[in-house]
């Protein structure tokens, strides 16, 4: 509080009151009949106000910090976790968020507003608690349009004919860092089986989109090893979101049950497989009914009440939004429109995508980490034993690599090793439900930072750029 | 009540009971155990679950409806309008607003979400009561995000280049249906002054959507008429914006004080003025920053951070945000970027701009306009009085366009009579601030819509395809 209550003070009386004072009473006159707020009825504009606040912010924290993190060749994703984490509530206290209702009333928006627009004392929890929920849903829409761009940039047909190779390379990578983390967790470490489990699914996930970036930059995404990576990344997101699934709903009831697990796998399975195939059967009628409409954002408006639908399907049968809008995403990048969509979502996904990563790193308390204090010093072994994990757990995979002499397997498993997206989703519903603590929270966050901020320098020295050794060059389509 | 409480009665009836105890015990056991909301922790996906069923709802009557009008010629924005007046408070009752929290929870988002979804009906009144606020929210950043393109599409140099008749068109136009309507419902109608000064002023603005497209359609878009008409809309809707501020403002203090006028009319003019001026110095700047940005979607987000900031000051400063996001739309025009700019703001403005205008025919009471209730005569008398003073208001400023012999003046009267957009802000901002009595409120809404609906006809009548007669091609470029 003294931090950002004192720059306020500050700014108040060297700028803003200067400025009120001097102006013309006509200004004094007009400003004292309006600035205080004295109903409910007066908070709608404030409230707005305060998330306009909140998403300049946000913005810009995830622009400033992605783009000093694309200078020094980290992905820019990397970037706006350490801007949240740079405005929220382990260091400048900025913003405020629903959990935070009774202490979101000392953070810069709330301030900034009373000082600036108005909003009495009084009327500030409330709009504390108005601001947080907006700005909470929209960071849970950012994820959910994230999961349906990430579906719609898959390709079915493509994830089924990259073969056995991938698949492989998947399920290892997913399983060999799951059970290892959980079981190290509990072993070790002694954490709860279910916070054990949900970290060890944290451990799942590639970025895909981490991966391919990468892969493009150095000309490797059409090489064998590189057709590889992309196809079992794309089979791990969608084994990371059931997982996900699983473990999140386990998280919700507190302990693991058989049949909700049976429950939970079998309902992933109809919902996901169901909805592909029903989805396949409806989209040519889709395709043509978007086709006869004559309105302005037929499109887009069309895909999103279809995502929307099979997102509120996956929430409200206990699975996650998210897994609705892959779906949503998978089955209509299996249209003629595909094309079209990736590029209508491309600026939807731009502004609302940041808002979910900067929330994620503006909610998480990173002072967890100050190896100075000694009741840190736990968390901070288990982000130690994490990052082994989940690079050793990926790089193994690479070996499980059959039938393929002289491919390079070790690229293979670096490829793997980004966790970004999925894994930041798994930090997030872990912190969103409370069933994490917060050190396995901020291990699993340093995790995600430290296996994205690793994997590209490793990728470039074992995968050195195309043209250096003798490659078969795949189908260059 | 009845209505939905019996569908969802039914729905429950016929099909969700038999499938929930139809299927294994398994799938039962699983949801006994997670159905009830047992803490306010719980509430946050089941708020998410309600924001995309309201989604849904918005989005799938604003098409329904917008593809009807479009098929029988008449704008999709009056479908949308329309469509919100179906699924809202006077017909279906499907969404929930901030305003009716306490009856929120008999709408049908509410009751879906307890039905499908397992949310507890004491928790009902706190879950309508932050999906209302997000709702509400969302369309505001809707009218904020349509008010940037406007600005984006405008063009300040052509603003200036088309000369002293576009600007008396557009003075005239908004003085004559201002003065005549605020006159008629004082003397006539004996409205106090405040709502009749915010009615009058809700007769000011012509729909440049709506007019260009009409336009377009008879290929009229380059004519010297149609310039002119394009001109004078452009200047009319930033005429109309600064006296939606004005009278906004007022309405807020509830009476008339010429220091509050002076300083509204100074503060919106060094407002607009200052913040083109400078953000014409700075834009440069903007460019060259934006264009030595790497990272993803840095054209947009630096360019929403430009426009909620101006919006923030709009707000702060008790004009309108949507002025700001005005603003920041007229200078961003200036800029090499407006072409990528213009083209990514389309799917924004697609899937926010329809929240809008659906949540404000949703939150219009029609009922009163039911000719069948004596009560309601006065509503319907003026309706009928604002209908009749926005047509003659506009048409008779045709006759002020000087020095163009041979010139169509009806036609540009007639092409400046549909009230569209800007109309209907005035009505939500009239709305939201309690300022206009519920009769008014509807008058005004008729009005937009019966404005809107019979201009395209009537263009065209009196404005045959082009070709048709001597035209004098302008400058087709």
């Amino acid at each position: 509080m003294v931090d950002s209550t004192g720059w306020i003070a500050a700014f108040d009386r060297m700028l803003w009151a200067p400025l009120q004072t001097n102006l013309v009473p006509l200004l004094a006159v007009a400003s004292e009949a309006e600035l205080p707020t004295d109903s409910e009825a007066e908070l709608g504009p404030l409230v707005l106000a305060g998330v306009l606040l909140s998403l300049v912010i946000i913005y810009f924290a995830s622009k400033l910090v992605g783009e000093i993190c694309a200078r020094i060749n980290l992905p820019p994703v990397l970037g706006e976790l350490i801007g949240g984490v740079v405005v929220g509530v382990s260091a400048l206290n900025l913003l405020v968020f629903p959990e935070g209702s009774a202490s979101g009333t000392d953070s810069f928006v709330i301030n900034f507003l009373q000082t600036t627009a108005g909003l009495s004392p009084e009327f500030s929890p409330a709009a504390a608690e108005a601001i947080g929920e907006v700005i909470s849903v929209l960071s849970e829409l950012g994820v959910i349009i994230l999961l349906f761009e990430i579906g719609l940039e898959s390709n079915l047909k493509e994830l089924l004919r990259v073969g056995p190779q991938a698949a492989i390379v998947a399920v290892v990578g997913v399983a060999a860092p799951f059970a290892a983390g959980t079981a190290g967790l509990v072993l070790l470490f002694g954490v709860p089986t279910v916070p054990a489990i949900f970290a060890g699914a944290a451990l799942t996930a590639t970025s895909i989109g981490i991966t391919a970036k990468v892969l493009a930059e150095i000309q490797r995404l059409s090489s064998r090893e590189g057709q590889i990576i992309i196809g079992a990344a794309v089979l791990d997101d969608v084994l990371g979101i059931i997982v996900l699934a699983v473990v999140s709903s386990l998280a919700k009831t507190g302990e693991i049950q058989i049949g909700n697990i049976i429950y939970l796998v079998v309902g992933a399975a109809v919902f996901l497989i169901g909805s592909i195939l029903l989805g396949r059967l409806l989209t040519p009628y889709f395709v043509t009914l978007v086709n006869q409409m004559q309105t302005r954002g037929q499109l887009i408006l069309s895909s999103l009440i279809f995502a929307f639908v099979l997102a509120y399907i996956g929430a409200a049968i206990h699975l996650e939004a998210i897994l609705g809008a892959f779906a949503a995403g998978l089955i209509l990048a299996e249209t003629e429109k595909k094309k079209d969509l990736e590029e209508l979502v491309i600026p939807i996904a731009d502004i609302f995508v940041p808002i979910f990563f900067v929330v994620v790193g503006a909610r998480t308390d990173v002072s967890v980490l100050n190896p100075l204090d000694p009741n840190n010093r736990e968390a901070l072994i288990m982000a130690t034993f994490l990052v082994v994990v989940a690079i050793i757990g990926k790089v193994i995979t690479g070996a499980t690599v059959f039938g393929q002499p002289g491919i390079n397997r070790l690229a293979i498993g670096i490829g793997m090793v980004p966790r970004g997206e999925v894994g930041l989703v798994f930090a997030g519903v872990g912190s969103a439900s409370g069933i994490l603590s917060k050190p396995l929270e901020a291990a699993i966050i340093v995790m995600v930072i430290l296996t994205t901020f690793l994997a590209p320098p490793l990728l470039r020295l074992v995968f050195p750029e195309s043209g250096a050794e003798a490659v078969e060059p795949a189908q260059t389509s």
